[in-house]
């Protein structure tokens, strides 16, 4: 049994990560702000105070996670499956963050493991919680040891148009920008590698798809204010390519919007999403 | 007499500068690099060493200069004349410069004064000089002292069809993207500050177009190896807005290639543009 159900609970090593205000500039420039968003993209424009993306949670994020102690497994068969954040606040232009991180579920799911990795950051100049990462990898092959399945909820879009829609278009050289905010998986940049991977050409990182689809919630949803963003959460269903379109479509019931992100082919990149905001 | 002409030889406080990987890796993004250049924009691609684009000695070099010994003048009316680097070596993915600057010339042009500065960076590896920055300022407002007119030194471009010409497109944010590179004049970002020096909107950075150029003159006329790239010289004649696209035409002759860089409008933008190349 390589992976070890009891793991459940185990936590890691405290880690310290801190930023400044060109590393935000460079995370917005990363998931496609621009010039229509300068408070995401420049720091001394006039009346713009610079504001950070919330979903730069992320990049910042995830640390203390105690990665050695869920079992031996092979990483090349690792998938990134879903990806929540909680935000308890803003998060500052610039800063330093403890991560204090745990396993917080393995399950069995027949093909593979899930394991949930939840990691809470606090931020050291306030000393509260400023946003928690609850990351869920998926271990092909880590399967079928008789584990419990663990609950299975999905939930059906309403039978409606959206309430909102908006479409970004990535670039061809997305991914060599994004990989700057710290992922330099070569995955996302060497041909011959993502090859190897079995992808025609290297893919975007779906932290980047994350970041698109979190600013489209952030202006579609939450008026372009981040102390108005609240938590996001969804699955990977599709990788996406740098070049290719992505649409999210947004459906607001109350404090709590659905979403799904879509390719320029129809086909369901991000799914199951979630935002809940002010 | 505002400013000094006796300035002329005054040397500045030399001053360091480290710079690392991600750093030309940021450069090269900026000046528009991408896909098609990964020994530029990745560090870690299969069989391609990373390689720094020569022109980032602009952004490295120039330190060292005294501009507080020219004189007093208006900033705001300053602009960046012209623009040359001398490689000596090329420069590595990571280090560190020392560099010294002094007042190279200063001449009347009648509506302005010319100022020349230069700046000599050595490379505190290996003790070696490494390039030579030389910058010409042109102070609006400040001539008509009757001083020295200086050598007017212009020549015509060869009377036959370029030997290599390359396009580009700038992007609508590349401004947003080179400037993380060092320069935050808000001229390049707010669109108000923008309106304010009479411009319809931000306009690129200068040295921006310079890095366009110079990626221009690499593949045309280097074969891509920043190892041939010796010196670029020329002048900045009217600017670029993000979003335009630029021409580098190229005439070839022995080691030595004249060339000039318009926009898509085919004014030209970069003129008097000679490189030498081994």
């Amino acid at each position: 049994m390589p992976v070890n159900p009891d793991a459940v609970g185990l936590e890691g090593e405290p880690s310290r990560r801190s930023w400044t205000s060109k590393d935000a500039l460079l995370y917005a420039l990363g998931v496609g702000a621009g010039t229509d968003e300068l408070a995401f993209t420049t720091e001394n424009t006039k009346d713009t105070p610079q504001r950070v993306l919330p979903t730069m949670a992320v990049v910042l994020g995830g640390g203390g996670v105690p990665f050695d102690k869920i079992g031996s497994f092979n990483p090349a068969l690792m998938l990134h499956g879903a990806q929540k954040i909680e935000l308890f606040g803003e998060i500052p232009v610039d800063g330093e963050i403890e991560s204090k991180g745990r396993i917080g579920a393995i399950w069995d799911k027949g093909k593979g493991a899930s394991v949930e990795l939840i990691s809470e950051s606090t931020d050291l100049a306030t000393g509260k919680p400023l946003f928690r990462n609850t990351m869920t990898a998926f271990l092909r092959g880590e399967g079928g040891y008789g584990g419990e399945r663990g609950p299975a909820t999905t939930f059906e879009l309403p039978d409606r148009k959206p309430d909102q829609e908006l479409r970004y278009e990535t670039r061809i050289d997305q991914a060599l920008l994004y990989r700057l905010s710290g992922d330099r998986n070569p995955l996302h940049s060497d041909p011959g590698f993502a090859r190897m991977g079995g992808f025609e050409r290297p893919i975007l990182h779906g932290l980047c798809t994350y970041g698109f689809t979190g600013r489209a919630l952030l202006h579609g949803v939450c008026g372009g204010d981040p102390a108005r963003f609240r938590s996001m959460e969804g699955r990977f269903s599709k990788p996406v390519l740098p070049g290719e379109e992505l649409t999210v479509s947004m459906w607001v019931d109350g404090a709590e919007c659905r979403f799904q992100t879509k390719n320029q082919d129809g086909d369901v990149v991000f799914d199951q999403g979630i935002l809940t905001f002010a």
